[in-house]
């Protein structure tokens, strides 16, 4: 296969997703029509510019159309996850005032990577539909874009299985789950409605009022993190919603085609199957033991039981990726904050809506390190890394390996980076790792208790560029910027 | 091959090393006896109880004698790698009243693996013959007591090809440079005496005395970073030594078969054959400028010389893991400690006297994300790892992969432990990599200036371990911590 040198169908593909997006932007317009909370304009004028930039890149590029390949799916991929904050920003840009691009960029690239660091303060002085579109974009992100547009594009005659493979989250892309493309993402995106529609009735049962309920009921779904409060769900002080949010950021932690096959099938069976999911269960339970017995001994929060609901809840909220907050866990003990920060690289399953290394993956490097132990002792043997019996193959494993080791690179030079612009070591190692797991918020200067308003221009594009990063699985985006690429 | 369940000729051969040992320590009691430096008993004490027990070791297995398997060779190398630590403190024991086992088995640990981070203080004070002991257990474990004893072992009819697979740090394993390993495994240590003798020499011209230049000798040559002045080499402030130890740091960091086969030859055309060479000074030269520049801007140091002058020696003292120090680098900004540190992990090549992941797997890990990103262009493609147009087995891929995955999550999950165990992140983090990759000093309140004394028992234990799963490339040491080891 080969580079055609040819941009244009991808050009007009990317034109297509524009306007589909300035099309979901019509959502937080007509709620603040609704409301009449004062942000109309400001989504009007969004709406009309995103709709125009999509044509602009739709029309002239029409008579190009072909199936997209390899490549073309490659550069696609990384141009929607690039120029969506774009627009994205732009109710922002209008409604704030003094809020900077970079600053603005910055805050739409945490909503569709679903990351849900801010920069933005006063949040509850903003408008409903303001801190509607925050977290509608991490709902329309935390799923991804693609899969929704793969679901919709080949009705437009648009082949969607090359996007797939570059987009969707998961070490095992060999398996689809039905023999059409299209198929798989219409139930993965209907799955992930329903449980939208579940989370949000659960909410307003709770006591949250309607906004609020359906505002933080995206953020939760999508395992964004954003929320209409500064104090982040700890406004709240609301217990039954703090237990909500965990049963659902746990279960949005799961791969989405378990849950897609049990409501198929009616049955509970896909979850025994899943082979994720005693790892996942199990690391967590462990973990808010471990934690809830380490921070008794500081006497961290005055009784067992508010410890354990602050341990269960964090663990929880940060190792899913979700990221919303409702203690500043920065007042624990280092151990405690590290622990879970580290736990957010790898709890979340794969084809679920977190981030990170992904539970899979994490699987897969340990028995391939228990396999090279057992190798160095018996050299001829022939012991392939199986998951669920079924054995790895030496493509998946490189290319996991690959992964974690590219992973663990990205953090220590963006780190590096951050702190070479004088960031202190904390905050810039939590920055990144929050960023890269699109987990949102970090250590030090970067806790729950602040936020990312505080850095500088280039910090805050660093931050933004390691998201997109972190979203595309670093791969999607290296390969685009490498050389290799371009050649021919 | 079975686990014969009989570990006799494993104590049997151990015996002998641990004899081999106290004929080691004659040389410092002799220099004890000429320079009639008060230590004499101390180490009389030392080589009769180390003598004693490598008896007691050897005698009763004598009769039970066999070749070495692979798994002997793993629990011979582990168990000398914790025992000798064990006679080699014997003498600080015996001679420094106050002196904790802890605090003592941290410090041999650190002589032997070649680390440098010390526990003492006041080490001028000290009699030279325990300063020379003290770098005389750098120079043993720098070329590694394992190759000394296949030189030597064979006269005694033990085989050696399974010791020198375990222990000899390199991922290119298959490799032997003459058919006969024993014949390999003394050409090395003769290259090394070589160095040992040039090194000497030239530190005495320079204009240290004859002591301080043979125990620094120990230090540099072996990579091991003991100095017999608290202020390290800062404390002579003279510019030649202080160029003098970057050249042979620099020789000792490249591989030893290299420097060999130059030797052997008669010929300069081996250096330029060895495929790490290149990548090891470029990096260094870069870091050094880029460093130096970054600097210059903090003003750390009055003037471009002498920023040029501690930048120079402290990148390649830090990253070829000798640590010695002739500055206190904590006081830079972080961004320059952190990238010296991170140097420390790669930079020293296979086959030489450092540690960390060596170059030669950063190398294959550089090629193999390389590799990934053009498969993920062109999937049918073939495109093997390469190193010098020879392809990299899977086996040699696997293992590297495998080795740098435990070596990042022995850094976490090492880092996490002594945060729990209440040090701050920066002292427990850089102490770990520190120790991991036999560097020596770290940051925080392990920097130069200060030392390991500070440390509680437990936080010893740990980082005297660390040091040990260094030396030993971490899989040595975790396949004897494994129940399949020990299984059959
Ligand atoms: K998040
Ligand atoms: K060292």
């Amino acid at each position: 296969m080969r580079w055609r040198g040819d941009s244009h169908p991808v050009l007009n593909a990317l034109g297509l997703i524009v306007m589909l997006f300035a099309v979901l932007m019509l959502f937080p317009l007509a709620v603040s029509w609704f409301v009449g909370d004062g942000a109309t304009v400001a989504f009007d004028h969004a709406v009309l510019i995103t709709l125009a930039a999509g044509l602009l890149m739709w029309l002239p590029t029409r008579g190009r159309k072909r199936d997209l390949h390899t490549r073309d799916g490659f550069l696609l991929v990384a141009l929607t996850w690039i120029v969506m904050p774009v627009f994205g920003a732009l109710p922002l840009l209008d409604f704030i005032p003094d809020l900077s691009v970079t600053d603005a960029y910055f805050e739409a690239v945490s909503g569709l990577t679903a990351t849900g660091g801010t920069v933005l303060v006063g949040l509850e002085h903003l408008p409903v539909s303001i801190n509607l579109w925050r977290t509608f974009m991490h709902w329309i992100g935390g799923m991804g874009v693609i899969v929704l547009v793969v679901a919709i594009l080949p009705l437009l005659g648009i082949g969607g299985r090359q996007l797939m493979k570059v987009e969707v989250p998961t070490p095992m892309k060999e398996q689809s789950l039905t023999p059409r493309i299209a198929e798989t993402a219409k139930g993965l995106w209907m799955t992930y409605c329903l449980l939208t529609v579940a989370c949000a009735l659960s909410l307003w049962i709770a006591g949250l009022d309607v906004w609020e309920a359906i505002i933080h009921t995206f953020s939760v779904v999508g395992l964004g993190g954003f929320s209409s409060k500064d104090a982040s769900l700890g406004h709240f002080g609301n217990v039954s919603v703090d237990m909500i949010v965990i049963v659902f950021a746990l279960l949005s932690g799961l791969n989405f085609a378990t849950h897609y096959l049990a409501l198929a099938r009616r049955s509970l069976r896909p979850y025994l199957a899943d082979p994720e999911l005693p790892f996942y269960f199990a690391t967590l339970a462990l973990s808010i033991v471990v934690l809830t017995v380490y921070l008794m001994q500081f006497g961290a929060h005055p009784d067992f039981l508010s410890t354990l609901r602050y341990v269960a809840f964090h663990v929880v909220s940060i190792s899913t990726s979700l990221g919303l907050a409702t203690y500043d866990y920065t007042l624990w003990p280092m151990f405690a904050q590290i622990w879970v920060l580290f736990l957010g690289s790898f709890i979340a399953c794969s084809g679920s809506a977190g981030g990170g290394i992904k539970m899979m993956r994490a699987m897969i490097l340990y028995k391939q390190v228990f396999r090279e132990i057992v190798r160095s002792l018996h050299p001829q043997a022939v012991h392939p890394v199986r998951i669920r019996r079924q054995p790895v193959s030496d493509d998946i494993l490189h290319a996991v390996l690959g992964f974690s080791f590219m992973y663990m690179v990205t953090i220590v030079s963006l780190t590096l980076l951050l702190t070479a612009t004088g960031l202190d070591i904390i905050t810039a190692f939590s920055g990144v790792v929050a960023c890269l797991n699109n987990t949102g918020p970090g250590l030090g200067a970067l806790g729950p208790a602040s936020n990312y308003q505080g850095l500088t221009d280039f910090q805050t594009w660093v931050l933004s560029f390691t998201m997109i990063l972190g979203r595309l699985e670093i791969f999607t985006l290296l390969v685009v910027l490498t050389p290799v690429f371009w050649r021919r």
